[in-house]
């Protein structure tokens, strides 16, 4: 089995890619990535998930922060939101040269996988980085206090709104990455990073075809749902305010259509026999290297060994 | 004389206004400020003159770099550099900041003097600030290696091609700032700072009447060339290329239908004879800031003393 497509957000998805990404050689794997948090901010094109993903691969993410880039410094912003700027998005120096590149790339007339692509190679990263999409797709969360861009929900806001709905703006005409496209012509499996299954793996399913074209291959994906929290980001304040209980059952139920298999974390290991599809119990908490080597190696024998459900 | 107008270019001239900003009250002078350097890079407006001006006033010039913010660091620009950009124009991490903010302030509809005004006053400047004009006009250095943007000529390619004219281009058509307009009426003279002539006083007098206006007004100008050189910048090299000798005999010349006195060092004392309009000999090489103050004094004090010579 050496072809695989990992689904992947931003900064829980990107640790377990990592750790494919030592255990499956660069033409073995294909990242995908969700770019509906991506937004325009000061002019220039950020794509947090991208650029999660890129440190993460590149050894080079921020682990004090737990986001962006490692060893970066603030002089830029601190020193914008003197001259009177909003700072409530926390740009590194370092990570704004990323933005800054990519953008100057797509201003060139670039597409977002050649931006990707590009400076993927400059930080040395082997692996294809395939961008869901280079047409804009960007979620609106509906809340409580009206819709709201993700990254305005999700950084400026905290996450504090109550969550009503998700809208993919542009998910009905984008196109999937041809990238990925192809890549999935002669996939062997296909791995569920532990991410956001609402606005981080969602925006990617409603592209194209993609959706229906999981339902033959075999899937597995890996609980972003440990002990009813979610390891990183707002996932289990969502399904409590869409009213659906935050379970490994309910992450299984939501994939239904699409899951041959559920990895799920000791934790959880009563709920095992409630799930109804194939699950394995392992430790999903990845905190070093060997953690999110061990998980990958773990997700993958399990693909290994599963057929396509339909 | 307590209304009056200077005309300045980057470095050079902003060591002087800092001068004339200690001796004049805010509301007794207005700085004129060549924008024909100006231009777009990484998408970001990029105002040298009004950028040195502004630091010059807020005691945040670079005095390591010569150019730039004080205390500034480089982490951006590597980065970028690291990733396939180019890096020879040097930008700060805090001096990006600035970029960032004044392009941010025009997207949102802003021109050019409302974001030179809103960043001015966060700084802490109290002296008003007028960019020559809020439409663009370009200086194109006409070369021996062709047409070269004045940014591409002055930084990239260090001045090194021989310059054989200027041009401005959107000049016949922009409109001198109305705050400058304005200011002229009952305005009781003009210093023209020690900046170069051609490519930073130049493009302001070539905006609508103010070169005939100015000759209606008493006008004293600081020789940016001391001994034969530039102080500061390509000045002397571009008058030897344009077979014009660099004297301060050649300075008055250039704008001997403005001019009706003239500020020269004590080194050109000899020359002083040969000018043909009345002259103050002086130290004018500013190291110190009381080096600043006793030579914008000086050319106060040298302008109330004279009537306008048509």
């Amino acid at each position: 089995m050496r072809r695989i497509l990992a689904l992947t957000g931003g900064v829980g998805g990107a640790k377990l890619a990592l750790g494919l990404s030592r255990v499956l050689e660069a033409h073995e794997v294909l990242f995908a990535v969700n770019t509906a948090d991506d937004f325009t901010h000061l002019g220039l094109h950020i794509s947090p998930d991208i650029d999660s993903l890129t440190y993460a691969l590149a050894g080079q993410n921020n682990t004090e922060t737990g986001w962006g880039r490692a060893g970066d410094s603030w002089h830029c912003i601190e020193t914008f939101a003197e001259l009177g700027g909003a700072d409530w998005f926390r740009l590194g120096d370092k990570d704004l040269a990323l933005h800054l590149r990519r953008t100057q790339l797509m201003a060139a007339g670039g597409t977002l996988t050649d931006a990707t692509a590009s400076i993927a190679q400059a930080l040395g990263i082997a692996h294809p980085i395939a961008p869901m999409s280079n047409d804009a797709v960007r979620t609106i969360v509906h809340t409580d206090s009206g819709p709201l861009a993700f990254q305005h929900y999700f950084v400026r806001e905290r996450c504090a709104p109550r969550v009503e709905r998700f809208e993919f703006r542009g998910g009905d005409t984008a196109e999937l990455n041809p990238l990925i496209e192809s890549w999935l012509d002669g996939c062997d499996g296909v791995v569920i990073c532990p991410s956001n299954p609402y606005v981080s793996i969602d925006p990617m399913l409603s592209l194209g075809r993609l959706r229906e074209r999981l339902t033959d291959l075999p899937v597995v994906a890996i609980s972003p749902i440990v002990g009813g929290l979610a390891l990183k980001g707002p996932a289990a304040k969502m399904m409590a305010e869409l009213h659906v209980p935050a379970t490994v059952e309910a992450v299984a139920a939501h994939y239904h259509d699409i899951l041959d298999g559920l990895v799920i974390d000791s934790t959880d290991a009563e709920a095992s026999k409630l799930i109804g599809i194939p699950t394995i119990v392992t430790n999903t908490i990845m905190v070093t290297l060997a953690d999110r080597v061990a998980l990958a190696s773990a997700a993958l024998g399990f693909l290994g060994d599963l057929t396509p459900a339909s």
